[in-house]
């Protein structure tokens, strides 16, 4: 059997009984550590469930999934994923894979952040598509995500804003030695499978993007576009840090629980990075049609109450 | 602490460690039982935990939030729900009272049929917002999905559609003896507290809406409102059945495992009950923008393999 089990959003013990178990049956088991990531690292998963685990990071998952698959007619495979194991298109091409080689598969699902997101009051069925925001860099401001909350908006509806991780990305040195550059068949240059061929790679250190970020770059696209879909005196938004974690009581201390903080986007841009929490952020654009219930539980988030209110009642 | 703990989709193995955990350790549990199932019942969930249950019911949600929450403040109190904590509007407002009387809360996420729909191989990032089918009676058709499901269309995406259940609903026989009818402050009869005072109430056996109702239902509508949103020969939806469970290896049992049944509506509606396995049912409804990963996916799922291909391939 090929297990592919959804580790939830936090730490080891947000996997499921029933995942725990698939888990312990199985004689390989990967980690799938590039699309998301755990807050806590591979060690403590390895001393939870009593088995060694192999990193599988991107190269691996896309290149060589014949190899994650051998035997799993025959013995137990498992793939963690964090959240639920349907959010990342990848894992459909492994489990396309598995079945042209008509290996069994279970999915065990868990939390993801798609329907965690509910913490923050904004009810779930209030939401419209879901958008990644990418870092920018000077000559790459990719802003397709700014039509899709445009459609949200105009329906009074709610987006996730999923930000982008770096994790285990080559550096631009290794990149700029590429092979075959004016002919890669691959979508873009750091997914170039021939970088393979050139022996060792550089990678960068893991980098997450911040709510800070986030909503700069979302307002530099407005600068540019300048379709008043974003506003940052009146666009209400909700940042959210490493939603599942147990809350943080104690506000002087940083102990890397949940952060909810709400307010316009530019009482967003108005705080210390610090009062946002570490990593994982998520960020949520709110929708006109924000229901006054909904309104009064994010509220209870917000930096600056007097201007969630007055803005919040206008849409409620 | 006041927990709310999601269980997942399935059984009692769905529960995450970390759930289980606090159900422990708790003095007083409560089963949210009318939002949705779980396909075991409570006997094998108090075998599992070791612990009695309370089956919360809409009334004593609704009504004696207060005493739910009783002694939160000093022991541990959890309230069980479907699925993710989120789900359901209700629970945000036990949230709330909870935040009242300054009773501390901890949220314990799970997999919802929010996320756990990805099965189908369609992806996240392309459902619009989530709409819900009621049952319909004679006099009552709402409609409200249709605009939904329109607004959703136009932009491409893909909708899912949560199917009504009853449970513990009031017959009509006890309805009818309402005490305040003309004056009533609930909005539904349903609702009405003030049936609590007329002794003993009389309910309805439980009734889950099923695949060929709901597409009934969505195509009368179509047949009433007549604005091309849905087609019976050329709109693509899939049938989900039991998400979460093991997946049915063996065509000709009914073991309650997942199903997956993917069709035009005509296609669907053309096949006998038994094809779409046991409740609780979802239904998804494809938008145009399918890709052609989701599309080879979810054909495999196809009750009729050419029809699905041909129109797959004009969308995606």
């Amino acid at each position: 059997m090929f297990y592919v089990i959804g580790l939830g959003l936090c730490d080891e013990k947000d996997i499921t009984v029933r995942g725990l178990e698939a888990v312990k049956s199985c004689s390989r088991i990967y980690l799938e550590a590039y699309t998301s990531i755990l807050m806590v690292n591979k060690d403590r998963l390895e001393a939870f469930y009593g088995k060694q685990l192999i990193i599988a990071d991107r190269d691996m998952v896309e290149l060589e999934s014949d190899e994650i698959l051998r035997d799993a007619s025959t013995e137990n495979v498992a793939f963690l994923v964090v959240g639920d194991p349907f959010g990342a298109t990848t894992h459909t091409d492994l489990l396309l894979r598995a079945r042209d080689l008509q290996i069994p598969t279970q999915i065990i699902h868990n939390a993801s952040i798609l329907n965690a997101v509910g913490c923050s009051g904004l009810q779930l069925y209030n939401f419209g598509q879901t958008v990644s925001l990418v870092f920018f860099t000077d000559t790459w401001k990719p802003d397709s995500f700014y039509d899709r909350i445009a459609e949200n908006a105009k329906l009074g509806l709610h987006t996730l804003v999923l930000l982008d991780i770096k994790v285990k990305e080559q550096s631009e040195e290794n990149l700029a030695r590429c092979r075959y550059p004016s002919s890669c068949l691959y979508p873009s240059v750091s997914e170039c499978a021939c970088l393979k061929l050139r022996g060792r790679k550089i990678y960068e250190p893991p980098r997450y993007m911040s709510i800070l970020t986030a909503v700069n770059q979302l307002l530099e696209i407005e600068s540019i576009r300048k379709e008043g879909v974003l506003d940052g005196d009146s666009t209400l938004a909700i940042a959210l840090s490493r939603v599942g974690s147990i809350p943080l009581g104690d506000e002087t201390t940083d102990d890397g629980a949940q952060r909810i903080v709400a307010g316009t986007l530019s009482d967003l841009q108005a705080q210390p990075e610090s009062v946002f929490g570490q990593p994982l952020h998520s960020l949520i654009i709110a929708g006109k049609k924000l229901h006054e219930m909904e309104a009064i539980y994010a509220g209870a988030f917000a930096v600056n109450q007097e201007n969630w209110n007055r803005i919040a009642n206008k849409t409620s």
